[in-house]
């Protein structure tokens, strides 16, 4: 049994309590947070979990092997680094720190002490992203053309990051489970629409090896609530929509077909054709992500899985948001993403 | 009566004459297209329209008074030039040319003549961009935040011009109509996926003066349809699905409160709150789009109305289209655009 | 402070003890229900409350104020006269009982000894409902000519009850609450699928007086779930989704209009013309129904309102579910409804 | 070359003018109407037919082959008759006759003098319903249990027949192609809304042998447009939207299964389970009924094909539709239908 805390209690602390309480392999022994009125909410549900306004004494507490925290960004770094200093393998939520230095150092110290780094990026362990994956990796795609995602909705406006590190991160995350492989250069475009905030809407294209590409599209200022993702490949295609309740995945037998044709002038041409054949909307795992993720975490704790979102995993992402952020300061303009060797993939 | 000679019977064409066939105030009397077969299609239905392969003919026949002109963009400059000397007024179809200074030349040429030249952006005829237009015009939607358009289906691939001369062409035209502004700078990104063809997806980002920001998102290879607009403002917001049958147009009273609060430190800081009202869908004019536009025309002909879609209005798209196609070769650095007399609006 | 005693902790038990617990008013002192392991999950969550597998128990508890019985619909009977002869507000869920003259006489003893008798009519309290309500007793929607309703999905498969006992009771519920008028006549069809089973799919026509017709489509054993009610009238026509998130009621200004025309013969003939205007969504209050039906509960007990969902309005349902099984029996035969005294409106 | 005189040419005429002229077997060489404008109409678009307002005239041209019959109704039975009389073949729109005894003299005469009679029963030649049919017939989706179909809309209220026999005669022929098995026994329930008119509402029942149930809902009434099918059966579900423009057709692998169960008591009870898996949209014919229709119509005076939509199958659904009406007039009475000799299935 893996004895947690959960560092944090807003606005996802909750979901974890009550997905690490559900898991056979792990109980939650101590939560942590700044406001004493979420503690009590807490005690109401869980009387036997200890409560405390200090987190620190989550990390003193020697019967505890590991710690989640679901607290603001601009904490994680302090937080994670004391955690691992204590010894705890770590859960942090996405995303993993404010700037790439931090996210290196983080899972510098975590290696060097033998301890798992994971980051929450929920969305991965979704059935829908784990059978898109499995589209891939199979090959049953074809080559991979282009991933274009809208996610967009009305609120919450965040005060102290800007829509893309709020909802883009969602994507980036999806993006690398399912590439894997790193973006040259990102261009990104914005707007903020409230004075002395941060950008509340962005436009994300980013340039992968040879033409594949990919656009995220965020929104904290839209009408409807969209989430939709499109991606092109050559054999077929798949739209992702997660507001569906039932088919939130369609395949379809559809692309272009390329034929070499003699027009009048007697030259060899090539014809751009269409094919269209059926759709198919796979059954996906309806279990709660967390949940999954939450098996995974012990497992990788207990060395029978590799991590799937660990500190490289949330380090690339951060890379990706950190260059976004820039090319959105200056309307577009390309930035180029350099490689770092600890945001190499630790399983490939 | 206005006599009517149609250059160009391919895809556009046969619309273009079973309207102006329709209108009371116009007729056709020539037709022509460089291949013998579409004509012979014409003849069927219109036994008294003349057709002939060499458009020369049309422009020679002093009982012409304008010309429709729907062949590839490449030929648009060389032919309106021609039709312009030759006396007539010219309709032509977008995008108005291929640069910027056709576009000027064609513009000074019928200012000299006082010829009409008009741009068939039909769009801006339909009843519910009309309806967008009248909401925007009278100030009810508040202060226009950004106007979000995804344009994307599988097909049709061009071989000439990449898919925002295609696609974009029409939101551009859209922009140009509802906001009678131009774009300080834009940022364009894209992909091509077939060796050797024009970009087949793009993203384009137009900087407004303020904090009003457009997005268009076109694309030949997707495997669904999609023809979504959404517009922020910040009294009501609108969703215009041209896909949809009844309800095109769907009005939100939603959008965001700015109020100040004492935060714990004494500090005053803006909330932002959101407000969710009705939804109102307005009932449209149903009237096909061209039968508003050819009676448009008649009445710019007779001097009853000042044009709408004007040269200045064609040339002002073609700007864009120009200074996007530069920032999507250099993945997204923001052009500038400058201000054109000649790209002035005729009406304000 | 009214203490609530609830009888039954299977499906729908939990939705009333967190509701009764979250109310201000009321609280729950004990849970009753046959299996202990319900019990249990009970305990963990609201240790406070006291259980037990007897209800009797709770009949025996002076300090309990009123019983909300929450078992299968043959036991209602039984529970519900127990509970009156102690002395207690009965709230009990649909349908009230299996019979007529069960209705009746519940509805007598609790009149006899001034206790409110409350039949969960959940629906009636959905912000969507109340809306209607409100629309069509405000007479904005003119002369309503008939409400049609389609609620099918797959499974849940009862053992007792047919599927108009499960399903069509919601829309008789909310018939009864909009239209304050009992059918005079009901036909209905029907077939079970699996060997032995109650009808898994049926069909109901409610004729009442002058040319208002109601139809009502249930089915245990479709492949997608549909919620959805029409309502015609002469003014304004309503759709009611309530799978949609937002946007669950559609107003449509949509109509026939007549007109006397001379025809051809010389004699004058009514001409059918259509109306077609704006469709308008109106926001609707989004508190959970339960929330408000407790409190409305409560008023009704302190005397502050009159009961809405009273034992009359649950005789009426039942009167027709009755009538509706009888006729489905005898593929479709019309059963007339007869005028019982217990079942009038009390409130008008 | 098959010669083919058309009468009527009112709201369907110019459908079947235009397929009989583009097909490659059959020429249209003259048309009737009784209105002369309409024929002007004709005459501008096609100037090689000859027109005239009456009938007569059609059939007494020995050089015409064959008549299609679009005129009202109640016009059908004597003017087929006076064709077949004439040795014309007969393709007479739906429904066939107002009366049973009138299709079954039209079958009569008509097989006397080895005359096709086709009945224009046009959903059957349409992508999706042959596909339907290709699932029903090849048995992968099991025992049919229903056929379930809702088709309502805002008018167009017709004169002299009711809802039923102008929007259920759609589905009723695609019954009879789907399940070639006629029912026995109809409810009917409707309503009239406009004083002195027919129903413009109903709802209809058919008791098929063993537990095969079908319902029609028709609406002249309704503020949207709705045409859905759903189809249920034992291994597989499929839902027919008609206003979809892709996906037509779903197939879903879903149904109930049975298990016996050891219960508490120690009985044995059969367990309602619910199985749930992919879905599939099978890409479908895009090309227009009509044109498939009038190959087969060729096929079958050539005698290369047996009659699909003959005068039996024309009888089979006007016994049914004057079954319902009887059943309509009363409430929902159910009237069975008696076998008639004439009303046998031709190809089994």
């Amino acid at each position: 049994m893996i004895k947690i805390g959960v560092i944090g209690y807003g606005y996802w602390g909750p979901n974890l309590v009550r997905n690490f309480c559900d898991c056979a392999d792990t109980t939650v022994v101590a939560v942590s947070d700044l406001d004493p009125r979420r503690l009590q909410t807490l005690c109401a549900r869980y009387p036997a979990v200890r409560t405390m306004t200090d987190y620190r004494e989550i990390l003193r507490d020697n019967e505890i092997d590991a710690v989640a925290i679901a607290t603001p960004v601009f904490t994680h770094f302090n937080i994670a680094m004391e955690a691992i200093r204590a010894g705890k393998h770590v859960w942090v939520e996405k995303p993993l720190t404010r700037t790439t230095a931090e996210g290196e150092e983080l899972i510098n110290q975590a290696e060097r002490r033998n301890l798992l780094l994971h980051v929450d990026h929920t969305f991965v362990y979704t059935g829908a992203v784990r059978k898109i994956h499995e589209l891939v990796r199979s090959g049953s795609l074809g080559q991979i053309y282009y991933y274009d995602s809208v996610r967009v909705n009305l609120g919450l406006f965040q005060h102290d990051i800007n829509v893309i590190w709020d909802l883009a991160v969602h994507d980036l995350s999806i993006l690398d489970f399912l590439l894997e492989s790193q973006p040259e250069a990102v261009s990104a475009t914005g707007m903020s629409h409230v004075p002395g905030r941060p950008e509340d809407m962005a436009f994300i294209t980013l340039f992968f090896h040879s033409n594949l590409i990919a656009h995220l599209h965020v929104n904290w200022l839209s009408p409807v609530k969209v989430r939709k993702t499109l991606i092109g490949a050559s054999q077929k295609m798949v739209v992702f929509d997660d507001l569906e309740t039932s088919e939130k995945l369609k395949v379809y037998d559809k692309g272009i077909t390329l034929s070499l044709a003699e027009n009048p002038d007697a030259v060899y041409k090539e014809l751009v054709g269409y094919r269209t054949g059926d759709m198919w909307s796979p059954k996906l795992d309806t279990a709660e992500a967390l949940q999954v993720e939450t098996e995974h975490f012990v497992s990788c704790i207990e060395g029978r899985e590799k991590p799937i979102t660990d500190g490289s995993a949330g380090l690339r992402v951060v890379q990706i948001l950190e260059a976004a952020s820039r090319s959105m300061a200056e309307r577009g303009r390309p930035v180029e993403l350099t490689r770092s060797l600890t945001a190499a993939w630790s399983h490939s």
